[in-house]
């Protein structure tokens, strides 16, 4: 048994009005902005999840993204993760309600083995094989620019076809060049203009478009 | 069997120079600063983790944080993750050549029981078992105000004594004011200024302390 002899101090507030009160600050401080409707939740929980609005901001949507995410949650579509933050950050238990499970296969055997036999990134490796197993589904890549470059170069050739890319990689070499090259396919995808990204904020993308499956 | 049909294109990097060109491009940028020599290293993880210069211009140091973090990791006392994402994204080979384990008590049977008992959140009740089992340790808090805010109470009753503390929780409710809090605390701790931080930045930030515990 745990000891619970630790007084609660004032801080100590239900975490369901954590949430909504951050919502509330986010809406009073955003401003002026053209997001539509449907991708405004999307935009708020990216913001929850970085206190960053600039970055929030900065996201670029697709036409058919947030339809055809949300199709593809509800169609039970896998779910790709560039990196296991990005997979163990993902609500599970929303994603299985219906259907879609969370893969990552960056750390996989025989993705490691030929990396280091390529002299190459992991992340590309795993893209590859990404695609045979989980195409249509939606490709949700936090880290690794050289993932979702690959994943580009796999479309322009016609070898893939996700049901949504959600783009946010985070650094200085690729990063922000990657995102440029996304957004100019004609496919499903979220992403967001500069450097900025990351696990956290591909998440609260994944998240955000799941909650709008359940909804809408 | 994989297919490796696809061509490399010129993007296609080599994974050591991809983050040397990255730390080089933030000595580049940074500008001005007055880190030392010791607190630098976390600074450019950060930063690179991140691709923001703000958030990494932020951070905020004990003066005994470096050593005290160095001498934990390599004494192989225990790590604890407030969050899974935190978990995963340490590096985990190196922590385990200094037997140090890292541990998250969040998703513990015992601990969402007790949370939903007391309708509290269940970073703080997960804060009052972790001081039981990895007291001296490094608490890595990149996600929950309320656990950094639970373990700084904890602390100044004298229930807990960690060996560093990364204080980076992300957010509109309560964030800034936990590390405000925990930078008042003469404890081993790293944090920043401000709502930015999250579970990318806590985790580059034990990086950086582990790879220093290597070399030095």
């Amino acid at each position: 048994m745990m000891d619970f002899g630790t007084d609660f101090k004032p801080y100590t507030v239900q975490p369901q009005k954590i949430e909504g009160r951050s919502f509330e600050m986010i809406d009073e401080e955003i401003g002026d902005h053209s997001f539509t409707v449907e991708q405004y939740p999307i935009v708020q929980r990216v913001i929850h999840a970085s206190a960053d609005f600039e970055l929030g901001r900065s996201l670029l949507f697709h036409r058919d993204a947030i339809q055809s995410g949300i199709h593809a949650v509800r169609s039970g579509k896998k779910v790709v993760a560039d990196v296991q933050m990005v997979q163990v950050g993902i609500n599970k238990p929303r994603m299985e309600k219906f259907g879609c499970d969370v893969n990552v296969y960056i750390s996989d055997q025989d993705v490691m083995e030929e990396a280091k036999r390529l002299n190459t990134t992991r992340a590309i490796v795993s893209m590859r094989k990404a695609i045979k197993e989980a195409d249509g589904g939606i490709f949700a890549i936090g880290n690794a620019p050289t993932a979702l470059l690959e994943l580009i170069g796999l479309i322009k050739k016609g070898e893939a076809k996700p049901g949504l890319i959600i783009g946010m990689p985070v650094g200085f070499v690729s990063a922000a060049e990657s995102k440029e090259e996304l957004a100019k396919l004609d496919v499903p995808f979220i992403t967001n203009v500069g450097r900025k990204g990351g696990s956290t904020v591909t998440v609260a993308a994944l998240n955000a478009i799941s909650i709008l499956a359940e909804k809408v």
